[in-house]
């Protein structure tokens, strides 16, 4: 997507050989002229799916998600969460998934009351590099009896393995960016 | 608002005496239909004092905050974090936030230069209690130099005491539904 690849390239930053900085338009601060159009082209990939349901998890997959459901027809977005909150229900979904930025290994949990079986769920994430978060979804997706219609990234790093493996089996995976290297500080996107 | 008015009384959940769960349309499964609807409200409210940014905290403030951000004009929103990411950058704005949902004091944070000096901040959140977030937010707001444009609430909790207090000092607080009362699992909302 044109204006998401020349945002990276004149907002983003690379460090060292596998982080891509994007919290100047994407995940710390949102420019939301810009997750519009992001919405909108996810959005249009994704309709002749007919998904009922976006989902995807705290905290910074949330912004995109929404603008996605908002463009698919005013579709409900639910969010996994990453703790168990005090006042929450007990009847949930989880999943495990480890989080590279972080360094540990999370719980995602989904009420199971808004994945209703047979609904057609969209996965939306800000990122993709090993896939953890994707997989994790998938996984209450399945838990869930629900079906997965495809999976929309913002950037996916194409040199970790999630991408590739995710379309290996099938999955309908987009990416509104493929970043294909950083190396001292330049950022390499994969042609359209 | 009366839609959101609605969605509370027919799909909000009241227990105890002050806990208002409307995890099915507003902060776990999000019907982006309303909350397009009450980003627009919030705009509508908020247009005059034309902010510059919408400032929330992660994690069930970010898709109101969005909402509200694409009906200001596309403005960008800055969503304070409450963990230190290992990627992070170290130019950090802190200040301290209680929260009575999980019970522990958390540090949120964002990013100064997301937030320049002189800049008119607007903040949203989804909730209002006892105030202990917005508090912290105005800290940043303050201590990056910007002026505060106003701050707008899904839902104030209108029995606890951070809105009236906020209303005192000045601030340009608009709730979109206030809650006067849980009893007996009944939400009593304060006529508009």
């Amino acid at each position: 997507m044109r204006a998401l690849h020349e945002a990276i390239l004149s907002q983003g930053i690379g460090i060292g050989s596998d982080i891509v900085k994007v919290d100047m338009f994407l995940n710390h601060r949102i420019d939301t002229a810009l997750l519009n159009r992001m919405g909108q082209e996810i959005a249009r990939h994704f309709a002749a799916k007919k998904p009922d349901i976006v989902l995807t998890v705290e905290a910074s997959g949330i912004a995109l998600a929404v603008a996605a459901g908002m463009h698919l027809g005013g579709i409900p977005v639910v969010f996994a969460k990453k703790s168990q909150a005090v006042n929450q229900s007990s009847d949930l979904l989880c999943a495990p998934v480890y989080s590279f930025t972080h360094k540990q290994q999370n719980m995602i949990r989904a009420d199971k009351r808004y994945l209703p079986s047979g609904s057609r769920v969209l996965i939306v994430d800000d990122f993709l590099a090993n896939g953890e978060a994707v997989r994790g979804m998938m996984d209450l997706v399945k838990q869930a009896g629900c079906q997965l219609a495809g999976v929309a990234i913002a950037i996916e790093k194409g040199f970790q393995p999630g991408g590739q493996a995710l379309r290996k089996e099938g999955v309908d995976l987009y990416a509104l960016a493929v970043v294909d290297s950083i190396q001292d500080g330049h950022i390499t996107l994969r042609e359209e």
